[in-house]
């Protein structure tokens, strides 16, 4: 089975099935759940009398097409009838996934003049006569905008703004949750830079700082760098500096297991776009040895033809031997290959050609680079995307602390300093002692990340700094 | 003292003071904040030993200034010390109104899953593959935005969007606290018309309806009539059209109670504005036998000099005589006055001058056309915006409502059907059995006004209306 199969709760059904009562029914049903490959997580009796029982199965399955295999060998059963499926995660869906509640009360007419008219009156006048206080008398200084165009939909590509509104109100609620921020879902109808810069310069007035997310690149590049340039609050491109944050945590970890130094380590990216660019310019901060970029045409190198402006400016300050050639030759001695590219680009074969102890992140989901299995067998650590490995590389472990921090200093900009503060917090929260080749990185489900990053933050970002960095 | 200056919650102060223990030491107090004209509201002892007591004495005021004489007044009391004094206002304020709150639970793995990736993926392809899925399976369908530039911020003026987001918070509460709406504040950093339509336009695949607020006039015309060509969803300006549908449900009620009907009257309107244009051009569907419109030049006529193109549109269906002239000379002979203007414009001798039972509404806030004590004392019937007198005509009583009914609808468009059906559903939540003098429109705080209205406005938008109308 490829380790794109494993049955996960995403694809959680819970099937409504009759069948005739008797002693093993209900274990015909389970078995027959198990040898179509999928989990049963819980098992409901609805109704029963002495001919007839209904249950609700429910079962993780691996992906739609295995759901429906599961449901027809229930159907296959005799005496089985299936009456209903559910898909869990679509019931989780159905009205939206976060909601606008007051903090206030309005039980009565004293309650209603203080938070609205007449009363609020006054407080807009003090704003209008001090806008600082907008930070304090306003939802401002706890609410972040989630801003998307909607073209890099996970790894779905471009799917538009009304189909990333589920990822962009998933990510509010893993705001609020981990790091106790408002955060609130722009899904923009235009996918035009300019028009994308100012809509959201003039929206900003309500946001003590902007995420932006799932936008392509090399546009990603343009809008935050214009957008940095335009407000007085943070702009954070999560798919960028969230993805580096953690990567640069979980690689402190890896080498201090491996017992290497990073100034020493020679990395080969795989993946060029947002993510990888990112990421190698963290690790560049964070005073890496050397890395090597490849995408699509091989290692990227100076007096290459065709570089696009952002890979020039790679180029520039990559590859120190100014090495050509196939993504296999640069990870030839490497020490440690990072994808943020594309399924099954590496074979346990190319792994085994790097240096000792290699270090392999394949981070392209739902499926990596290399099967993390085949990856273990020659690599002394392996991590990926996925929830179902060790060494989930997870957004979630950066950006809620990395936004509370920010708010919490009243930030009128990010830094590649708070970048490098939140990756040595997160590494911090596993610490030295307790890191191994399974254990690089901290559950996301871990309390003391959020704050942990947001403290770090914090600290990097005050006094308040000008919108330049990264 | 003025009608202007009475005391409400909406400038409550909490004042701690020190004092002597003695058997009258509270009294005194309390004596004091009465002669000094306010009102306490509460009177909590904080700590209190043989010699000495300490109370949080709480009361409304009339104003800053007024409160600041109240504080004084306790302050000159032998044996008193005022140690701090809050405004509760600005408590109830700090930090903002509303918050984000997921409706999911991402207590563990399985959750996240479903919730976010890897399960997300498949909820945003659904609806990439059927748009109108967004209403069914995003916060879409129950979700509005409250969109404002800050040029007229309540009766303030032009304080920009920071300043303007209370007010915002305080809509977005209120629509939630009455009809379970989710609104959320989009207050932009622009007053450009053009600018304005376009942001709308990208950010409105997040929401069901767009409420426009606090947008001057002529401006808030173009925008809504050019964002109704261009949405899909309800665009509603609720300066205008709310304060419409309350004023004609007040009307319905008042003409009544006075026997007159709606096709017999002749109806003065003081402001040619956006609520005014708005009330006027409802009055029209609703078959009012003549308006005349009344603003700085006096009574708007058709060969008038200056005419904006709005106005212009407005003298070509109203004043069937073509009267021209003041506003006092307007109102002789009268039914009934509508003012949406400015303090002080109307006696009580002009009062006089109307029909037999004048209807007067006296909507400028916080000070009206009138002292309702004066109007009253010529009039049948008085309403105002005021929530310290009878017959408040607020458009709390309309928006919560009309939204739920506009979400309920699956609407694309707002009718003036719908508005009329809004107020018949007000009006009729008084009923004609129960409607005197002093009860022409329920309370803001009766539950029954809300359900009222959404199904008056669910029933007149379904099937599906284009974006014509109003």
């Amino acid at each position: 089975m490829s380790i794109a199969k494993l049955p996960s709760a995403g694809f959680s059904i819970t099937v409504r099935v009759a069948l005739i009562a008797d002693a093993s029914a209900i274990g015909r049903l389970t078995t027959a759940v198990g040898e179509a490959g999928a989990i049963v997580t819980a098992l409901d009796v609805v109704s029963s009398d002495h001919r007839r029982v209904v249950v609700d199965l429910t079962c993780d399955t691996s992906d739609t097409a295995h759901a429906e295999r599961v449901t027809g060998a229930l159907e296959a059963l005799p005496g089985v009838t299936v009456r209903k499926v559910s898909d869990r995660t679509f019931l989780l869906h159905l009205g939206g996934k976060i909601e606008v509640t007051p903090k206030v009360s309005l039980r009565n007419r004293d309650e209603l003049s203080m938070a609205y008219t007449p009363g609020v009156a006054r407080v807009c006048q003090a704003i209008a006569d001090n806008p600082d206080d907008a930070r304090r008398l306003t939802i401002k200084r706890n609410t972040v905008a989630v801003v998307t165009d909607g073209s890099a939909v996970l790894g779905l590509g471009n799917l538009g703004p009304a189909a990333a509104l589920p990822v962009m109100e998933g990510k509010a609620a893993l705001f609020k949750k981990f790091a106790g921020v408002d955060a609130w879902p722009v899904c923009l109808d235009t996918q035009d830079t300019d028009q994308i810069v100012e809509i959201v310069t003039a929206i900003a007035p309500v946001y003590g700082g902007i995420n932006l997310e799932d936008i392509a690149a090399p546009r990603c590049f343009e809008i935050e760098a214009r957008l940095r340039e335009r407000l007085d609050i943070p702009v954070f491109h999560d798919d960028q500096h969230g993805t580096a944050i953690v990567v640069l945590a979980a690689l402190t970890n890896a080498l201090h297991v491996v017992g290497k130094r990073i100034e020493d380590v020679r990395i080969t990216v795989s993946g060029a776009g947002a993510a990888g660019t990112a990421i190698m310019n963290l690790l560049l901060k964070a005073g890496v040895g050397d890395i090597i970029a490849c995408d699509r045409p091989g290692a990227l190198h100076r007096g290459m033809a065709g570089l696009s402006p952002a890979w020039q400016r790679l180029v520039e300050c990559t590859n120190r031997d100014n090495f050509s050639g196939t993504l296999a030759k640069a990870v030839a001695g490497s020490d440690v290959f990072i994808g943020v590219s594309a399924p099954n680009v590496l074979s346990g074969a190319d792994v085994a050609t790097m240096a000792t102890d290699p270090i392999v992140f394949a981070l392209a989901n739902p499926d990596p680079e290399i099967d993390p299995r085949e990856a273990a067998e020659h690599a002394a650590i392996v991590a990926t995307g996925r929830s179902d490995q060790p060494n989930q590389i997870n957004n979630v472990l950066a950006f809620p602390g990395v936004f509370r921090g920010m708010l919490d200093a009243q930030a009128t900009g990010w830094s590649d300093e708070a970048a490098l503060a939140a990756a040595e917090a997160i590494a911090g929260v596993v610490g030295r002692d307790k890191a191994n080749p399974s254990f690089i990185v901290p559950s996301v489900f871990d309390p003391h990340v959020a704050p942990a990053v947001a403290q770090a933050v914090k600290d990097a970002l005050r006094p308040p700094q000008t919108n330049g960095g990264s």
